[in-house]
């Protein structure tokens, strides 16, 4: 089993917001902590988590890591338990590493991708006086990933956990009931569109029909297959049935309350 | 003719948002198929183009490219169309590679700096299973984004096709009226003002008035030579007149209803 | 005395938004003035200041600078005066070089950190034509900021003035009254928590009592330690006693009103 190296790309994902200085600041840290002339790159996948929406953080994070390069280090902060004793984590897979609180937030992706080794980062070696209590993404998740690219063995700074302790959240597969399947809407993303939590790995080659508030829509392959305006369901890039509106969206189409959606199988 | 090089400089825009993890994701896929230890520097020039709004991301590129070094990538992704017919395709210029959709996003660019090569991406080659019908700014712009990168020739994942084949928008030139023009205002900035379609080169040194909503406004050289609260004309960093309010948002003064702009002529 | 050197950080804040192309464009214009090959890392701070809102990005720099590594060039643009008479300057400190105009904006770190040399820069040397009057940002700071990189020595093209005449904002201090103090609310960051400006130096061991419209909340030491929808104060990561609502924001729990917050000292 070869050692994974960090390759210099870091990719933050927070529920900071862009508004304040919180994710400049965290940056800088990390620099300030590297040896003279080490260059990380700062990928950003999103700031905007719904404050303190774990759920959506890990979704957002399931979605997006398989498509970063080896050694990539991903740095996640979503912590409505920030100073408490939550532990404050890494997690090493075959392909990366994941450095954040321990709530949750890599639970989806580590159904996915085995944790080879957990590690629970030491707080009294990282956490460097004066800390603030409310801001440990600039006081001990910027500095771990420092430690992280400047090479610095683990085992100096973290203890090794099993994984099987991690918190993990409760998945939302489709709801089975009389010939099919009620969805839920797990996201909604920029476009409009609805994406519920029916993979097309569930559905297989079985052939179904998506009725929504009671009224059957066409699945199609991608958007430009549906007419202006006519209400349809595909496949989302990630895999999942979403409920598009072609050059519209879906959200203000449905307005306030969520449509119920529904999966039946042919047969 | 000497070759053009990527200088490793990669910027973009998009309608994607900031809120999902799509820029993101592009951005790791690009790594995920470069060599080890290549480092592009990613701009963003913005994520915030109305969904699908191809004349608005046509208007703000043509606005940026030029403030750019020799070399560099520009990554443009208004897409309603993905998964359909459109082609997908790269431009080369005397000075920079545009990659994106051939729907016009690049349109308004190509009236100021003209083409030098116009390639069609090979999506049988360069589109890799499995890949979504809806993302082709993570399944096929940034894998042509990283093979130019590489250096990989064009010729071996795209072809050549006739510049006077793209699809193009059409102008907004100013309407011509008795003694003047009628303005369009074409964009809005973040800071409320009015961005019309008169430049300063069609002016020339022609005197001017400028009318709205009836009353005439002064022009003035810069925004700190208006009264606070004062409705002027100014020729905006693009070379386009703009409707500004000094310390203020034009659009909230004019707010819902746009107003109408004439320029007359001094004779 | 060493001589300062740029680190090739640089780090952003303006009220530019990121709706528009402006801060893209800045960013095009410093690597366009670079040498072939020079590659700056670019960290966004924030370009979410309120329009025009100098005391906002006084701040939000203040709260930010210091965890940067040493050689960082700040670059911050906050310009209601642009194309005025208002200076455009260079501040060299200890560890850290600031570029932007000269009202303000650089008070509050300047009060923590004293400049080492302040430079105006030379309008006539460095805003190359044509230029435009409303967008400074491109054509004065973004070449002052890549003559900085490239190391081209500033007496070629700013020239040294005194610290001492440099625009200075009134700082907020918290009013005293019998028994304690009347605080000012001078941020609100996203998560709905209220900044104000009772710093925990100037209380310093002193036992308070914190009353928020005639009510007195508990004073905690992290979110964790207060009940869900509980409104206490505790310090901000920046030293600051702020108002909180535990998963919660303040803001929304206060409405339009902001409260009146007072603390007495314990005697």
């Amino acid at each position: 089993m070869s050692k994974l190296r960090p390759n210099g790309v870091v990719a933050i994902l927070t529920d900071f917001g862009t508004v304040d200085h919180f994710v400049g600041v965290v940056k800088g840290k990390i620099l300030q902590e590297l040896k003279a002339g080490q260059m990380p790159l700062f990928i950003d996948i999103t700031h905007e988590i719904p404050p303190q929406n774990i759920v959506a953080g890990a979704l957002k994070l399931k979605f997006s890591y398989k498509y970063f390069p080896k050694g990539t280090i991903f740095l996640a902060i979503v912590d409505p338990g920030v100073g408490s004793q939550r532990r404050a984590i890494v997690v090493e897979t075959e392909d990366y590493f994941f450095v954040g609180p321990d709530n949750g937030l890599f639970s989806l992706v580590l159904m996915e991708t085995k944790p080879r080794v957990v590690y629970e980062i030491l707080t009294e070696i990282v956490l460097k006086p004066p800390y603030s209590a409310t801001f440990h993404g600039r006081d001990l998740f910027a500095p771990a990933v420092a430690l992280l690219l400047c090479g610095v063995p683990l085992s100096e700074w973290a203890k090794i956990i099993d994984s099987n302790e991690l918190v993990s959240l409760d998945i939302y597969e489709p709801e089975p009931i009389s010939g099919g399947y009620r969805l839920q809407i797990i996201d909604i993303d920029r476009f409009g569109n609805l994406i519920t939590n029916l993979s097309q790995e569930l559905l297989g080659e079985r052939k179904a029909k998506v009725v929504i508030n009671g009224q059957e829509i066409r699945i199609v392959r991608t958007y430009s297959d549906a007419e202006r305006g006519e209400v349809v369901a595909l496949f989302s890039s990630e895999g999942l049935l979403e409920i598009a509106v072609r050059e519209g969206s879906a959200k203000e189409f449905f307005g306030q309350k969520l449509p119920e959606i529904f999966v039946f199988i042919n047969s």
